[in-house]
């Protein structure tokens, strides 16, 4: 299998997603901690959305980390729209998109309102990928993974400009804050994947045997009840509340109206009737129309 | 003591403190909620920043609850500035602020990502809102009273604009999502301080005897360390995460920084060996380069 020779670390894909952005600047500060950690393989660190960022906000005109599927990045001209730029100059610099692309490896580090611990994101069954983070869910107790296989091309996602990407969602944690001791985990995290780069380059990991991991792979993203007038018309129900990753049956709690009434989970609605809801009660996912999302939870020996 | 005949209950001066946004909505299509709570009164509600809750954040241009000082409700001519005008607005209808005000009493709900239960924020020692929060914190078991005292003409806050006001935080809880049970509590609260209009009116809330509480009067606000650049150098620590309304003393771990270093509380530098903080990282505040609010705890009877 190939080696990885190119990473790409970035944070702030998100502007108000701070574990990121902060860990990014730390690293640019100080390149001594991490240069050592893979030799013969060129790490850059970049924070993805300079706009939000300086705004505090998830996104200046467009969310960026939907903004690089092939038809985005194949528009034309200067956009008045910051994100549909910057995905092409992050294109350029790293990419392009496609067999070509300059970089192996991109590792996108998000923050999550929602329960997930340390969230490891595949877009794709990666061998690297799959073999680092089976072993990474036994050192991290918090670690888990959630698979959300999509058409790379089509994918709007940053790490998807990449031959290889990995998105770790972190939380909980409130869009704007801090949480020191998740940024920690999160570094440590981080510099545990560059070191398996390392083991992987020179053969050593591919030689351990597989790990059995829970995986929980994307299903079906559900919303909020609705009003005739597009409002939300019932939350998350307490019962529910901060339940990610444990599965969710027929007859389960799943909202509270605003009037006090429990709205029941249906497994006919969704045409499953256990599922693992994950992504519960983000607050970036209202606009989205996306209360959580579900997923399907198998064991697998990675 | 004079009677209560008009009261403002709002939400929303801040767009994505969603609890106040769907209780206003709540009881503007349910208006039999509260209007024979307390007979006799006025009652009216308000989606304070409604430019805000349209875009889901704090404000839109700035905040709206810093644009109520006598200095900024004088400024003329329209401005540019969505909340210098809706300030004005707002003092119009419900105002104007001085002794000729319209409203008796206003109820502002907030949410705060910090761990303060249901916060009774009082701007000033008026009999009702001080014996009716006392009584309040024996009915609900996160609540707790938080005296600010503001030069009423100077303060920027929106409730200055009545003749006495409430605001009341809520949280621990993300901004642009919803709890359904701090939404239920919330909802109560509110009801019960409107029944304890009643009971005020009537003269038999004066009768009760005095109630003793734990009071939390402001102190000092601080800020974290930051470099030369401005950014902040440090996160709040492990061990004083969500531990609002606890004693601070000298000694004890106060922030975190990047690199792993602890830095401890000194009292000397605040002039106050022991402290009780209060909005401990709460995500609006960044900019307002406030980390913490530092209060004095007292035993009062009201």
């Amino acid at each position: 299998m190939s080696k990885i020779r190119t990473i790409v670390v970035s944070g702030g894909t998100h502007g108000n997603e701070r574990t990121g952005v902060r860990l990014i600047k730390k690293w640019q500060d100080h390149p001594e901690i991490y240069t050592g950690l893979c030799p013969g393989v060129e790490i850059q660190t970049v924070l993805a959305n300079e706009s939000a960022i300086r705004l505090n906000r998830r996104y200046d005109f467009q969310d960026l980390n939907r903004s690089f599927s092939n038809t985005s990045l194949a528009i034309e001209g200067k956009s008045l729209c910051y994100e549909i730029n910057r995905a092409r100059e992050l294109n350029a610099k790293f990419g392009p998109k496609g067999k070509d692309t300059k970089t192996d490896l991109l590792i996108d580090v998000h923050n999550t309102t929602a329960n997930m611990g340390l969230c490891l994101i595949l877009s794709e069954r990666d061998p690297f990928c799959m073999r680092a983070s089976a072993l990474l869910t036994k050192e991290f107790p918090t670690a888990k993974i959630y698979y959300q296989p999509e058409e790379r091309g089509m994918s709007p996602y940053f790490g998807t400009i990449a031959k290889a990407d990995l998105c770790l969602e972190i939380g909980p944690q409130c869009h704007g804050t801090l949480n020191a001791a998740l940024f920690e985990e999160t570094e440590r995290l981080v510099i545990r994947y560059l070191e398996l780069v390392r083991h992987w380059n020179e053969g050593e990991l591919q030689k351990l045997p597989g790990t059995t991991v829970d995986v929980y792979t994307q299903y079906k993203d559900i919303d909020y009840p609705r009003d005739e007038r597009g409002d939300i018309c019932a939350m998350i129900h307490p019962d529910l509340r901060g339940k990610d990753y444990e599965p969710l049956k027929t007859g389960d709690k799943l909202y509270r109206t605003f009037d006090g009434k429990d709205i029941l989970f249906d497994g006919k609605d969704v045409g499953a009737d256990t599922v693992w809801p994950i992504f519960i009660d983000e607050a970036a996912y209202y606009e989205k129309k996306i209360s959580m999302s579900l997923t399907l939870k198998t064991t697998e020996v990675w």
